[in-house]
C-alpha cells in the first residue's frame, strides 16, 4: 500500500502507546549479525525503537566467528549434543570474539545511529552468575548454566537510557569463566527483567510445520510438534527455553527472520506480525 | 514515493535524533482548530511529536467562536485597531469560550490519543501576568500584555510527562482578567521557555509575496516586504513577535498552513519543510 | 471572648498539629460561591488553610449559573429525577460556565490572596473517568458517573505545592464530556485520595432534625432520619455519598453554612465545630 | 480590639506570605529563658512559626546559671571586660549548664508542643569552629570567637523540618573547647545562614534613648548614641553585632523584650513591632 | 606475626566485604570512656570503622561521674535494687553530667579525628520516648524506660555520614525527663535499627565463667550461669538484655574488654574476635 | 617495623580521610598485568581503596598480547616510530585481545574480591571520541588521539559504585575504530574527571637519572633530563603527557614499579611513597 511519510507515523501511534516504558529482550544472531546492509538497518531499527520509548537489550551470538577464530589460532572446535567442547584456550577464544570484536562492533554501529549503546560481558558486575553444565555422558569443559542475573546492573543502564549489548558468558562464584549458550542467556534475561517480549532473530523463517511456517504456537501445540519429531535440531531447546521463559512471567516471544530488512521493526508495528508468536 | 512503513521509520530517525528532549509551542487555530477531520488530525501528530520525546507546548486561540458566542448572548463585537474591544462581559466570554469549550475540547481530543494533555489558562497559578494594553487615542478594554510567564508551572507539567494546553488570556496583579493576544501568548511562551521551534499553524500557506510562498524569511527580508506593503494585516504583529522571538533565543519560527492534514509532522520530519521558516 | 492575636495564634495551634501534612477536600458552593464578600473570605480561608500545611483540594460548583446561560443562550433547562437534562448543547454551557468562568474566577481570587491555585477539569490528564449515568424510566443525556480518579495528577499538583480546583464533569474513555454531579464528584474525589476530611459548604446550616440542627449524626441515625423523612430532596444523594465516603477510608464529613463569613475556618479550629459532622 | 478568632487568622495571612520559606535566628535569653509561663509561651511561639514555614534556629545563652553552678561547685567567677574569665574547670560548667541542663530542657519544651527540636552545641560536627579571644592587656583564659559556622549541618536539619537549638561554646582545631558569647554566636549563624531576621530576646524593652525607647535604629544613629554615652554596657557589643550582621546580608536585627508574653509573636505579626529594629 | 603495612589492609578486605553498609551499636563505658589514651584510641577506632562504610552509633554511660559531680553539689546518691534513686535534683546532674560533659568530650575527640560526630540525647527529636519504671517494692523516682525509640532521626545522621552519640536518658509523652541504663539504651537502639551487632565495652574481659572466658555463649548456657549463679550482679540485666535483642533481630551481642587498646577493631577484624560473643 | 594489625589501621587513617571521596586513575600495564601473584594482589590493592571510598578508574594496556595473538593469527607486527602499523586486522585483534581477553580477566578478578567492576572500551556510549593521528612522514594506519571522553558515563560508574576498567581504543564520529595508546588513554580520563592522582604502574622503578631513582621530578628538571638525553624512549610521552595531565587541574602523577607486591598501596599509605612523583 502507497502511504505518505505523515500517514505512516499516524498509523504507528497506537503501537507507540502499547509498548512504550516496556522492555524487549532481542537475541541478535545469524545474518543479521553478519551482512553489512542488514546489520546497518538492525542498528537502525533498536536504536528508533528506544526513541520511542522502548527499553532495549540485546544479547549477541557468534559461534561461527568462534570457529574461525579459533581455527585460525589452531584450535579445532568440537561439538558435543549440540554444546561446544570448551577448554581454557577455547574460553580466551570466546571471550575474544563476543566480547572484544563482536560487541564492539555492534556497539559501534548502534552509536553511529546515536542509539546509546554500552557493551559488556557477563563477568561486568557479575551480570551472569554460572555454574558448570553437566551434561550426562561427556565432559564439554567449561560449559556453563546461568544461575543469576545482575538485573540491577541492567537497570543502572536502563534507567540512564543506555542501551546494553551483552556478549554471553558467565563467571563462577570462584571466578571461573564459562560459555553459555546465547538463546538460552537471553532468555534468562527476559526472565530476570520481566520482559514484555523476548524477540529471537535468527536465519529461519519462524518455527515451520509441514513446509509452512507457524504464526502462533501454543505450549500445547509445540508439544505435540516436538512428539512428532517436526521440530528438530536447534529450534528444541530454543521452544523448550521460550515456553519456560513465558511461564517466567515474559508476555511473549517471537521468532522471526533476521535475513528480512526492518524484521524487527515489521514485528512491532503491525498487527499480524511476522515469524512464529510463541504463547502460553 | 511509495515507501513502506519501516522505510518511513528509519528515514524519519534524523528527525527524531535531532529533536528529542527539545521543546515546540505550537500556535494552534485556524481550520486545523475548527474542522473534525483536521483537529482529529492534529491530535495525532502532537501525541506522536511527544512520544518521540518533544516536549510540546500548545497555545491555542478561538477568537471566531468568542464572536459567536457574544452575538448569542447579546454581547456585540467591535476591533479597535485590530483588538477586540473587551469589557467585563466580553471578559466572560473570552473566559467561557477559551478556557471552557475549546480548551477542554482539545483537551479531551489530545487525551483519546493517549497525549496525556492538561488544559490551563494564564490565570492558573499566575501562569501569565499582564498588564493593561495601552493602544494609542483608543481604549479598548480589558485588553492586556504579558508581562511574565510562570515557567515552573510549564516546567512541572513537562516533566512529568503531560502536555499543557493554554487558553491565552492573563491576569494582573491585582487579579483583573485579560484578554491576551494569542500569538503574542505563544511567542511569550516559547521565549520564555527558551523553544527550539514556535510553530504557528492557521489558514494561509505561510507569507507570501507577489503570489508565491516564501520559504525562509530573513529579518532584512521582511524589513523589506514590510516597507512594500507587501505584508500586511494580522500578518504584521505574528511577523514583528516572530522575530523578537527569535532575538530572544527561539531558535526558529515556522508558518505553516493548518488546513493541509498533518502539516505539523510534514515541517518536522521533511528537510524541505512547508510553509516558511523565519530565521534572524 | 475577646482575645489579642497572640492567644489566638496560640490557641490554634493545636488545630495545625492535628492536621498538617493532612488532606481535605471541599465542595464549594452556593452563597460562598456567589456573594463577593464570602467568595473573598473563602479564598483567604483555603489559602490560610494551605499555608499551615494542610493540602486543600477544592470541588465546586455552577448549576445556578449554568441555568443562567443556558437560558440566555436560548437552551431551556430541565431537570429529571434531579438530574439536569443535558444534551450536546447543554454539555458545551456546562463547560463554559464551570471550567471557562467559575473555575477561573476562583482559581484567580485564592492566587490573589497567594494561594497557588491551578484550575483543572475532569478531561485533563483524565481526571474524572465517567461512563453514561443510567436513570430507570429516563434518559437525561450526557449525565455521568465518575469511575476512576487520576490520583496521580492529584498528587502532583499537592507535592508541588499546589491547589488544585476543579470543575465537576467527566470524560468517558470514548472521550464523551459528561456533567457530573458536584457533591459525588467531591465524594470521589475525597475517597480516591483518602482525604482526612470532607467538608460540603452550602446554603444550609447542617442537617436539620425538628427543626434544630444536627451537630453529630451516625450512620444508624441518618438510616432512621432518611425512614421517616426529615431528611429530604438534595439532601438524599448527599448524606448517601457522605457515608459511602466514610466507609471508602475518609475520616469525617462535614456540611457546614457557607453562608456564614469564615465558616471553613470555625470548622476546622474549633472543637465544638460547626454545621453537622457525619461519621460512621 | 475585640477580634474573632477567624478574624484573627485572616489578619496573620499576610505576615505568613510575606515569611514562608524564610529562616529567622531568635537569641534567647533573660528572663523568658527563665521564668516558667514565658518558658511556655516562648516554646509555643517558636513552633508556630514552624509550622506555617518559618525556618526557626534558637541560639540560647545561660550565663546566670553557669556562674550558680559554678558558685556550687566551688569555682569562683570572675569578668574580665565583660568576659568571663574561662579555666578548664569552668569550661566544664559551661558545657554541662548550657549543653546538659538548659539546652535539654529548651529542646523537651518545645518538643512538647511538637515543634521537633534538636539540641546541639558548637562542638557537634565541628558546627562552631573557634579560635582563642585575644584580649588586650588581660589573659581570658578559654574564651574564643567564632571563625566558622557549618552551615551543611543546620540546613540538614532545617531541610529535614527539625529546629536546631544550639549551646553557644565553640571548638578549635585542635579541639580545645571555647566558652563563647551566645550574642556573638547567634549572629554568627545568622551571617552564616543569611537569615531573613535575628532576633534578640532579652530583658529590655529595647534600645532606650532618652528614656525612651527607639524603634527603628539607622547605622549613623547608633553611632551617634553610642559616641554620646547614651548605649553603654552590654548593649555596645550587641549594637556593633547587630549592625555587622546587617552588613553581611542578614535583612533586619530585631530587639525585643522577653520579659512580655509572645513578644516574638508580636514583633512578627503586627506592621508595627515591638521593641528596636536595626537598619542599616 | 610480623606484617607489612599492606599486608595488613589486605587481611582485613575480607571484613570490610563482610561489614560494610552495616550497623553497629556501641555502648562506651568503663575505663576507655575515663582513661586518656584508651579514649583517643576509640575516637580513632570508630572513625575508621566509619571510614570503611560502617554505620556506627554510639550510646555511653557515665555513672561515676555522676556521682562525683552530684557529691560536690551536694546530693547524695542512692542505689535502690540497682538503680540509681533519681529526684529532680538527680535528673538534673544526669542531664549536665551525660549531655553536657561527657557527650561533648566524645563528641569533639571523634571530630578531631575527622569522625564527624554529633551528639544528641533522648530527648532531642523525641529519640527516646520513656515511662516511669516502675520497681517493685520501691519508688526509685525518675527512672525510665525506653517504650519507643525515633529511628527516622538515627536514619537521618546516618544517610548524611554523620556518626551519633547518645546520651541516654528519655523523655515522658508528658516532657518528664528520665534516667535511663545505658546498657538497655544501646540494646534498645540496636533493636530498633535493627544492627547487625551490639557491642559492650566494659572493664570485663567478658564473660567469665570458673575463671576463664566464655568465647561464645548461647543462650541455653547463659541459662545455667545464671540458675547456677555463676554470672551476678551488673552482668545480669546486661545478658538478659542481650538475648532480648538478639530475639528481635540484632545478629550478634558481644562484650568486649573496653581496658584494652583497640579492642573494638580486634573484634571487628579477626576472626577468633576477643571477649564473649553471645548467639540465639 | 612490626606492628599490630589494629596500629597499622590506625596508621593509615590519615590517608584515609586525606582521599575519601577523591578519584584516582590508573594505568596498569607491565607485570602486574601478566603475573598471576601480581594479578590477584593488585586486584585486592584496588578493591581495598575502592572500599575505604576512593574513585578507582582503571585504563589498562596490553601490547604484548596485542603482539602475540597477531603472530598467531598470521599478522605480522611493525611499529613505526614507536607507534603500532594498524590497519583493519590488527584493529580487530586489539579490539579481541584489550576488550575480549584482557580487560574482561580483570574485570573477573576484581570481582572476585568484590571489586564491583564493569569492563568497557572507548566505543561503549562513545567514550573516547577519537580522530586518527597524523604521524610526519608516515601512515601508520588506524592509530588515534582522542578528542573527547564521555565523563558522563564514568560518572554514572562511579556514582552507583562501579569500579570502571577501560580498554584503550577509540571510535571516530564516522564509527571508525581506532588504537589508541594506553598512556595517553589514562591521562585523557584524569584529565577529563579532575582526577586527584593519576598512577602509572609499569616495570620500572620510577624515573632513572644517573643510575638513581627520582623521588620527585618538577617540570623544569625534566626538562633538562629531555635535554640531556637522560630521560629516553618510551619514558618521553609518558613525561610529557604527565605534565599536560598537571597543568590540566590533576593534582599528582605517579610512576610506580609494579613489579613490587601492593605498590599501589604502598604508594598512598605512606608519606615517602615510592617510585616517582611528578609535580609541577
Amino acid at each position: 500500500m502507497v502511504q505518505s511519510k505523515e500517514e505512516v507515523l499516524i498509523e504507528v501511534l497506537p503501537y507507540i502507546q502499547k509498548y512504550e516504558g516496556k522492555t524487549f529482550v532481542v537475541k541478535y544472531g545469524g545474518a543479521a549479525q553478519t551482512e553489512q546492509e542488514l546489520k546497518t538497518t538492525f542498528a537502525k531499527d533498536v536504536t528508533i525503537l528506544k526513541k520511542i520509548g522502548i527499553n532495549i537489550i540485546i544479547v549477541h551470538g557468534g559461534g561461527k566467528e568462534i570457529t574461525e577464530t579459533a581455527y585460525k589460532l589452531g584450535i579445532e572446535t568440537q561439538f558435543v549434543n549440540g554444546h561446544r567442547y570448551t577448554d581454557r584456550r577455547m574460553v580466551d577464544v570466546v571471550k575474544m570474539v563476543l566480547a572484544g570484536k563482536i560487541n564492539k562492533e555492534i556497539v559501534a554501529l548502534i552509536n553511529q545511529n546515536d542509539g546509546d549503546a554500552v557493551g559488556i560481558s557477563g563477568v561486568d558486575d557479575n551480570l551472569f552468575i554460572a555454574e558448570k553444565h553437566l551434561e550426562e555422558g561427556a565432559d564439554i569443559g567449561l560449559v556453563g548454566t546461568i544461575t543469576r542475573v545482575n538485573t540491577a546492573l541492567i537497570g543502572m543502564f536502563l534507567s540512564n537510557k543506555l542501551m546494553p549489548v551483552i556478549a554471553p558468558f558467565g563467571v563462577g562464584t570462584d571466578g571461573t569463566i564459562y560459555n553459555v549458550n546465547a538463546d538460552l542467556a537471553a532468555a534468562a534475561v527476559a526472565t530476570a527483567v520481566k520482559a514484555e517480549k523476548l524477540v529471537y532473530l535468527s536465519d529461519v523463517e519462524g518455527v515451520m510445520a509441514g513446509g509452512s511456517l507457524v504464526s502462533t504456537l501454543t505450549e500445547s501445540d509445540s508439544r505435540k510438534l516436538l512428539d512428532d519429531g517436526v521440530i528438530t535440531g536447534g529450534m528444541i531447546p530454543k521452544i523448550n527455553s521460550a515456553f519456560s521463559t513465558l511461564h517466567a512471567g515474559v508476555n511473549k516471544v517471537h521468532m522471526i527472520d533476521g535475513r528480512r530488512k526492518h524484521s524487527l521493526l515489521l514485528e512491532i508495528f503491525t498487527d499480524e506480525g511476522i515469524g512464529t508468536e510463541l504463547v502460553r
